[in-house]
């Protein structure tokens, strides 16, 4: 994993040594923490973090507690909910329908329906079931650094997670559209279509993230992805588009990154900020796409869509209304994006709202991942968070809560630059 | 489904006819509601579940809110640990270890790993992940009536959602010990290895819900999974014991059904009561299960552990042991079954604490799936909540939170005496 604590690595203060020693004993070897030193938190508000040592870092890289941590709002209507009533989908309450309706009328009148689930991954475990049976088919192609989710199915279309998780049989991986050749990018999936028809194989669907968080944010030009969906109507295959990542307001024009395209997806995924953190996710649809399933079979899922799931989201979306959290994410991230490239001076920076990459590299203008991560390892040491992205882990991933303001900024860029000039006296 | 409504079968007031309509419109084709006539809820505390109408309802059924709808102690924890903090395991935080370590505290010494996930789903669906990882095989057993989650990989291993889901390519069914032949159980699983192995398919896992819930029950007599797991462990094979319904104190001996068996699984997954209705659930193992997949591969899953989802689980763990549940739940268990079989007369109960299944036959003694599910529906139109089990739904499904009590029991008793007898004078 980038940006993750090796085991011994560095010496640490002896209650966070001891922590981990009993979280590897009886979580096991497959877990993975952030950073060269691990961030050891007890309280989150806004965008802010704290840690154990009162150390307080700015938060420039949850996507979760995209309405900012703790927010009041939410909270209440969490407890409130859970005071009074938490019960499944088996039951008629009125909080799910009323809230399906309001997530249905933020997507083009395409899409009809929505259906509940737990996780991103299962959302996305799920629009493949459904493309299966909808199409017949059983290829799929994703992006070749994509992430989209840790079920046995998804993993396997998750090569983020790399070699050691096997691949799902019949994936044909596409170049991401990240070094500006966003228009070129339909004319890959056109050959990965050509190629699986040439082995036998019948296309089920495109899955992508809409930004392509993983592969390194791929947000301009805004359109490319249009030729990418036509080229799979035709081949009577289906586009699902993974907005786990980029969904709620992210990229700073409408609720969803797919729309900048002027595109219609025939499914759309959505989850991590959708509950600020209480854990909901979903799958958007065209009627048309379950229609024949919904004849044969059933969906129940015990927790999902549960009453204190439908009123966190519910909360979030009056947030990202109420305090107008789409404009924010336009107004900071454009200043964010305008600020890396003209004062800060960074060759290449990729953003739409706040969804921000910016590509690191050495003095001969190659990537470099080792700096990447010395950088994001700095800030750390100096109270603020980011992570990497791309598939060498060469470029930073900046992506804070919705309510990150100007004055925040501000911070951000002061402590990158005091890195900057650090790493050019050699004290990196 | 079992106990499913049909749209527009039964006349219903206008309030929950609009309900339902929109719900259909926005929720897609896939979605079913209980009862032939759905329940419209409002509120739940401890063992009663509220209607909009101000109907009170006795919840003998719901598995999920075990230790009581609403209750304030779980409650407050979770709106507490909100109001502070909410994030993932990527940051080092002590609540989830602390909970790691009490959880497999639990379990016999052999089982020294927990790793979170969503839902029991996601648990099912990692176990087999690592199950095929460390076996190198692909082969996996189950019951025939089974029901395991709703991913694309174990949707295909539960049977009991029909024949409209596909199944898993490499799957052998067995037929559940329910019909008290628990001893033959492990000779079935051994025809299925040899049958599975002639095939040229290796094993990779025995996949069973400890008390086969979907089957019908299956407690008696205990000690009848010892052939199975020994049998799976020749052939190399690991075991899984869904304890996804069972688990937490059920089946009134103890947290975990499979310790009444004298056995030991390699993994064991948990979820639906793990945080009384916050989506939590998680998967016990053998260390050695792991080593390998952790040295290649890493595990994330955002929302799984995070700290509120932790906080509920522990509060859950308090409640059962400082509520005395497992005692409850046997001792009024116990007192159900008898009563079912001795003062009600009915031939077959199978029980072990508060999981109580009924068969339901006809006059002629022959299984009446029709009788089962008017019972169950009469009993909801005199206020109480049970379901169905078995393939063909001929028995009854008896399952309340683990407050429920001796008082509890006999009104429950009474409105099913009474259902009786209407059913007797043809009113049913």
């Amino acid at each position: 994993m980038l940006n993750a604590y090796v085991l011994g690595a560095v010496d640490l203060p002896k209650v966070d040594q001891d922590l981990i020693n009993r979280r590897a004993k009886v979580m096991g070897p497959a877990y993975r923490l952030f950073y060269q030193r691990p961030l050891h938190l007890v309280r989150g508000e806004d965008v802010w973090l704290y840690g154990a040592d009162g150390t307080k870092y700015l938060d420039v890289y949850n996507n979760v507690a995209s309405v900012g941590h703790s927010h009041p709002h939410v909270v209440h209507a969490i407890a409130d909910q859970a005071g009074r009533l938490c019960t499944h989908t088996r039951y008629l309450t009125a909080e799910p329908i009323d809230f399906a309706e309001r997530l249905v009328a933020s997507f083009p009148s395409e899409i009809g329906h929505v259906m509940f689930t737990n996780s991103g991954s299962e959302a996305n475990d799920l629009a493949l079931r459904l493309a299966f049976d909808a199409t017949g088919g059983t290829g799929v192609i994703i992006s070749s650094n994509a992430y989209h989710g840790t079920t046995h199915l998804i993993a396997g279309l998750s090569p983020s997670l790399g070699a050691g998780v096997p691949a799902y049989k019949n994936t044909w991986y596409v170049a991401p559209p990240i070094d500006g050749d966003g228009l070129a990018f339909g004319e890959r999936i056109t050959s990965a279509l050509k190629e699986m028809q040439a082995k036998g194989v019948k296309p089920a669907a495109l899955l992508i993230d809409s930004i392509f968080t993983s592969d390194g944010v791929a947000a301009e030009p805004a359109g490319f992805l249009a030729t990418a969906f036509n080229v799979m109507h035709k081949a009577k295959a289906l586009v699902i588009a993974d907005e786990v990542q980029p969904g709620f307001g992210r990229t700073g024009s409408g609720m969803w990154c797919f729309a900048r395209h002027g595109v219609v997806p025939d499914m759309v995924t959505m989850g991590k900020p959708m509950g600020n953190g209480y854990p909901i996710a979903a799958l958007a649809l065209r009627p048309e796409v379950i229609a024949n399933f919904g004849m044969k079979a059933r969906y129940f899922n015990t927790f999902a869509g549960n009453s204190v799931a439908i009123a966190a989201a519910n909360a979030v979306f009056d947030v990202i209304e109420n305090q107008d959290l789409i404009a924010n994410s336009k107004k900071v991230g454009s200043a964010m994006a305008e600020a890396l490239r003209q004062t800060m001076g960074f060759g290449v920076v990729r953003a739409a709202g706040l969804m921000v990459a910016v590509d690191i590299v050495n003095q001969n203008g190659a990537a470099d991942p080792e700096r990447a991560t010395r950088l994001v390892n700095q800030l750390a040491q100096h109270g603020v968070l980011i992570s990497t992205s791309r598939k060498d882990g060469s470029a930073l991933k900046i992506r804070p809560p919705l309510t990150f303001s100007m004055a925040h900024l501000d911070l951000f860029l002061d402590k990158l630059t005091l890195c900057l000039k650090n790493e050019r006296n050699g004290d990196s």
